[in-house]
């Protein structure tokens, strides 16, 4: 039976690119026979709007059903004075932490025809390669008590770093496996010389690799010191792995220094399910982008990037994976650019539409 | 009377940098009449191999009656081991804590003739000038409850953060005025799109403002972006605001743009002693350094610009801490240079009193 795969365009331009995609599916249904059973629901404002919830129960379910989701973006300005409890984010952390999706795999990579356009110099970051795996259900995003309390007449806000032996180990593990597959180098970052939970987290991953990984090569960095590295020297780095608070700042600082945000996919993955392929959302590091919504002028990348990703990750297609991955270097390779990826002097932009053309098109000559 | 210091040289190259600072203060005593009544005490390591604490009682009581403290640096591999409780860091830890100093201020600042020294682009860090105001005495650090907790049959690392209005409240005051005093414009950053605590830093943030700030500019950002931002385009920024750990590693973000950390000094500001004067304690930004030390390398400039920076905040002479930094910078715009600031190519590198030197004969000619 067909595999399955719930789109979730979400909000901004979430909606453009995940038309796009859709365009590149359909493209590997008809012309490389991988064929994919798609459905598309709501999330975050536009669930909102539509339900008064950021994520239906019934989407909820259909999500925990299907083989892969691909997620858009997911917020905007219209949703900033929400309350919490139904914030667009909302959706997406209940997405995250109810499907169990621990490992969340960011690569930071830097393409070589923009290099250019990181804000590092072209020698720092030129070929840069690194994957962070960030623990993504539990942390200070999840950990209770949680709120805002009254105490001795002033409120005080409280949220509570909690791990687990058993979530260091699953995530400690994914990044092990990982560096196994790239450079075998594992660096991994907390703040044990300031918090317990860093210290169990060092202990935790230092028992994994003892145990079943030392064949990797195992470091350990307070992640203060991890932050400046990647402004210092990235490329010392393969596989970095981190909780889910320093993970969503570390990964956003290797993002930029690529200097294309609009090009970065990330993977979610959690446990395996009844046929085996892992419980799995996609989606692109980028926002929303609300300034620029509606107008043709989103990159497509980062999402038909993700949708490699979902190739490779959920569906053990890492020769399409690959195909796909690398139709969108020769693109960028020819100078064709969304207009995030221009320079002041770089002539005319393409459209969104336009961008997945040109990928269509070395797909085909591929 | 005479204002009072207590020098805490700490570990590795904290000795070495701090007899540096020992000359510079005796240059003012001589030849400005500025003069202070200094004594030398023990931190970090030096402590703990003295005492088995990483700070005594007696000095904790030592640091809480003089006008202010400088504190060269903690750590280093021979306390790697060491248990949690009496690690050199507790030293330091315990300093911010019990004399209450809330506000550290990190300024990143990229000096001219360094500015090729950055992984940046030139053109993205020359000029740079930031100040981070970070919460230095509570969240994460030091929430209740901490620990490592056996539960269900497993271990569970634990820690709290946790923010009092009251907490927000004067840090952000202490922002909104440094902002007074520089370009007017404040950049708030937490995950309140996540973290309770973080739309309580929010509201308390934009309700000083609005109280008695309305004239500053200011503005919010997730800490997750401020870290994009600052490794995007740093110049952006004028005072940055936010809590413990995202200020230790944000702060450490945007020390790095700058290339040189050993010329970064910071201050940890409380509140004003029976006096006037604020409770204060100065250190450089830079570690102990422990793979240089003994070894004349150490640059003293980030010990003797936080020499300046207690020149200015604690005893009031802005004059003579303007005198000190320009000293500094002519010196740097000359080209004297510790090997730190060395390119691969770039000549021979001058001591660490060497560089002292040249910084006195500076002021001396001022
Ligand atoms: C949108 C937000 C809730 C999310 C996070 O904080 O995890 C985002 O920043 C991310 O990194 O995916
Ligand atoms: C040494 C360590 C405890 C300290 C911290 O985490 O605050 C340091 O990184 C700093 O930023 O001053």
């Amino acid at each position: 039976n067909t595999p399955s795969m719930l789109i979730l365009p979400g909000d901004g331009i979430g909606q453009e690119v995940m038309t796009e995609v859709q365009r590149v599916i359909a493209w590997f249904g008809d012309k490389r026979d991988v064929k994919f059973d798609v459905s598309e629901d709501l999330v975050g404002g536009a669930a909102y709007d539509a339900h008064g919830t950021p994520l239906t129960d019934a989407t909820m379910a259909k999500a925990q059903e299907v083989d892969a989701v691909l997620l858009g973006a997911v917020g905007g300005p219209k949703y900033d004075d929400l309350d919490f409890s139904v914030k667009p984010e909302r959706g997406l952390l209940r997405l995250r932490k109810e499907m169990d999706l621990f490992a969340n795999l960011r690569p930071a990579q830097c393409f070589d025809a923009l290099a250019d356009f990181s804000s590092l110099k072209k020698d720092i970051v030129s070929g840069l390669d690194i994957m962070i795996v960030r623990e993504l259900t539990s942390g200070s995003y999840f950990g209770e008590p949680r709120g805002i309390f009254e105490e001795d007449g002033q409120r005080v806000g409280i949220n509570t770093q909690r791990y687990t032996e058993a979530e260091i180990d699953r995530v400690a593990r994914s990044a092990f496996e990982l560096a196994r597959k790239r450079n075998n180098k594992v660096c991994s970052m907390e703040k044990a010389n300031v918090m317990e939970s860093g210290i169990l987290w060092r202990e935790v991953v230092t028992a994994v690799h003892k145990a079943d990984y030392a064949d990797v090569e195992l470091s350990h960095m307070y992640a203060d010191n991890g932050a400046m590295q990647l402004v210092r020297a990235p490329k010392q780095f393969d596989v970095i792995v981190t909780d889910n608070l320093f993970g969503d700042i570390l990964s956003d600082c290797a993002a930029m220094l690529t200097g294309s945000l609009g090009m970065l996919p990330s993977a979610s993955l959690g446990a395996p399910m009844a046929n085996g392929r892992p419980k799995a959302m996609y989606e692109p590091v980028h926002g929303s982008a609300p300034d620029i919504m509606g107008q043709s002028k989103a990159n497509p990348c980062a999402c038909i990037l993700s949708l490699a990703m979902a190739l490779r990750y959920s569906f053990d297609l890492g020769e399409e994976a690959t195909r796909l991955e690398k139709a969108v270097e020769t693109v960028l390779a020819k100078g064709i650019r969304t207009g995030d990826l221009m320079q002041a002097d770089g002539g005319k932009p393409v459209s969104t539409s336009e961008m997945t053309d040109a990928i269509i098109a070395e797909l085909q000559a591929s």
